[in-house]
């Protein structure tokens, strides 16, 4: 019998706490859908091979570009091209779901510090 | 300059108003997100080469499985597995995203008179 249960984005969330520690809930083909909690400035970095989308389900989040803002709220979502310096940033904790390939780093060329594997939950 | 708006939800759903009609909203990759208003019910059909991607953003959904229905509301989401046959159906007025490969026919397998082309918006 196959899994008729829907994944549930607050229920999800409701699972951790940690902030900037993307888990998986959900695989597409090579895609991970991955949510997380963050609150803060990230680091300045790029993802040379692939697109990345934000899309934002509670807060708001600001993604700088070197030529400009974006600002998210939810209900909203944003895709940053592949190659394109980005520092996502939230006054508040923001809640949002990242979809991008399976094995894409979240600090992208920039590693360091705040690398954080992703895992499922 | 790059443009620095994100992509609301809300704002697109108002641009149109036919169901069963997705509406292309973001590119990732060779990926689309698109979103569609849907009521009633679909017709069987599967994706041999893709998974599928659900996601509702208001009202409730059911995706019929030979071997199950999944029932889907606002804030939860669903991957219909390739090669497995499914038919989307909601009694009310359902606001959903779809997240598939370019290209990806909305009557998969099945074709005929319920094949809608997916056009940007």
């Amino acid at each position: 019998m196959r899994t008729t249960t829907p994944i549930n984005f607050r229920e999800k969330f409701a699972t951790f706490s940690e902030q900037w520690s993307p888990k998986i809930i959900a695989q597409m083909n090579d895609y991970h859908f991955k949510i997380v909690k963050i609150q803060g400035e990230f680091v300045w970095h790029r993802h040379a091979e692939t697109d990345e989308v934000f899309i934002v389900l509670d807060g708001e989040l600001v993604i700088h570009l070197r030529d400009g803002d974006v600002t998210l709220r939810a209900g909203e979502m944003y895709v940053v091209p592949r190659g394109v310096e980005h520092k996502p940033e939230a006054k508040a904790e923001c809640r949002m779901m990242l979809v991008e390939p399976a094995g894409t780093p979240n600090t992208g060329d920039a590693g360091g510090a705040r690398t954080a594997e992703a895992t499922w939950i």
